[in-house]
């Protein structure tokens, strides 16, 4: 998907929120436990009450490895079903990777090639090689790890180096000397403190940033759109728990259908 | 496995090699092809040729992942191979996993309760609720990310905070914070600048260090075990590529083996 089609998606639905398939067999309502595939069926129902209030789904991969094989069936079949019954969904698969050159390129065949996401979140750590091979997808995006919403974000991405400049800014300035663009490399830039988008903006200004850290997590979606919008909008707002997790009876998916629709409504006032 | 079994692992096998497992079915030899698992089939004659010349295996999970549901199956079947038939094998997960603590504990179970490796190797920059969560496993360690073998490593791990303390070293000692000790903690320690393990043995003098880059990558072997090892050995040297594709041919499991009995004679003169 292209950023103009991206775009385009988000002013068609007035929304820019991402729903997150956090899903984790121990949390879903009891009466699906029982079917041939739980977490798919979840999944299904999931995005079928949400589809219209959202432009993207983010499977987080930790959720369906930990079932083994039967957890990473359930994932395909969910990327399948979105890719076939909403082909405007963008897809993001939260894995988190990264690895020395030959070995991010086989991770980039996994998820563009093989599961056919249109994103895949990747850790920076290991710096160029460990990115750019996730690069050479027309219309496929990185999704770089910049500055994460957790408490252990303060651990390394705030440390400076000595002209000030924090290493998650390094990591902004220098994935734009790899060949990282606004057409396909996106960021994660946590809500928990939302003024610092301000100061990433002038490092990625057309950017799209990929914002976990909304509803659960505590984060303000009047503040990231005041401090990160940009003219194209420039936000994907991820929501997992807040949405999926709502409800937990046989009326799950229709409770998370409001949440969703309570956040779109909200981000349409933002988009205007 | 506890750090005292391990040590003794290695004395007497005389070995502190471990076998990368970095498995791509398009360079396997292609009388495999044909049979209903390649790689597996690969792994166990690599596993059978090689298992008494080292103490450890390193399946990298992006060569299985990059083949879908059948690749994950290879390695499921690879590393119950393993357990089953060599049980003083060490087994690290080579994932670089890390996530916000909810989602690193369903990794952390991925890989301690259902594949059942030793080890999974974690990338650190989102701090110690991504690393934690791996660490209340008995007998099970994480291998954090510090000082990597590639190009990219360049980029943020010597980033230098005022104090002159590089990246990579705030790694270590903020892992030691965390509950990471010798005994459920080692670390990723490139073979490409063998001086610095001076530098990284002052911080953690009793840990074990994962050492990458020997063989395929250039490191030597002679300078790591100068700078690097401890009075416990304190290193598991990886190879892949030099051993398991050291022969395209029938012939290539033996092949194989020999590469890997010559490396461990070569450790066997640096435990005397």
């Amino acid at each position: 998907m292209t950023r103009d089609e991206l775009y385009g998606n988000i002013m068609r639905k007035k929304s820019f929120l991402c729903v997150g398939l956090d899903t984790d067999i121990r949390k879903i309502p009891g009466h699906l436990l029982d079917r041939e595939d739980p977490v798919f069926e979840f999944n299904k129902a999931i995005i079928d009450a949400t589809a219209d209030c959202c432009i993207a789904y983010k499977p987080n991969l930790a959720f369906y490895e930990s079932d083994g094989m039967k957890g990473m069936q359930s994932l395909y079949r969910t990327v399948a079903y979105i890719r076939k019954n909403y082909p405007d969904q963008f897809i993001i698969a939260d894995a988190k990777r990264g690895d020395i050159g030959n070995t991010s390129k086989m991770y980039a065949r996994c998820f563009f090639e093989d599961m056919k996401t249109d994103a895949v979140t990747v850790a920076p750590y290991m710096g160029q090689d460990s990115v750019t091979p996730f690069l050479g997808y027309d219309g496929r995006w990185v999704v770089l790890l910049a500055l994460t919403s957790n408490a252990g974000a303060a651990d390394f991405q705030y440390i400076q180096a000595p002209d000030g400049t924090p290493l998650y800014q390094s990591v902004l300035q220098k994935s734009l000397q790899w060949g990282g663009n606004a057409d396909n490399m996106m960021y994660v830039v946590g809500a928990t403190r939302a003024e610092m988008l301000t100061d990433i903006r002038r490092t990625v200004p057309d950017s799209f940033l990929l914002v976990p850290g909304i509803g659960a997590q505590g984060g303000s979606l009047a503040d990231v759109c005041r401090y990160g919008m940009n003219s194209k909008c420039g936000l994907i707002v991820n929501s997992s728990r807040a949405i999926i997790y709502a409800d937990s009876t046989e009326n799950f998916a229709a409770v998370a259908r409001q949440k969703a629709q309570q956040v779109q409504q909200e981000m349409a006032t933002y988009l205007k």
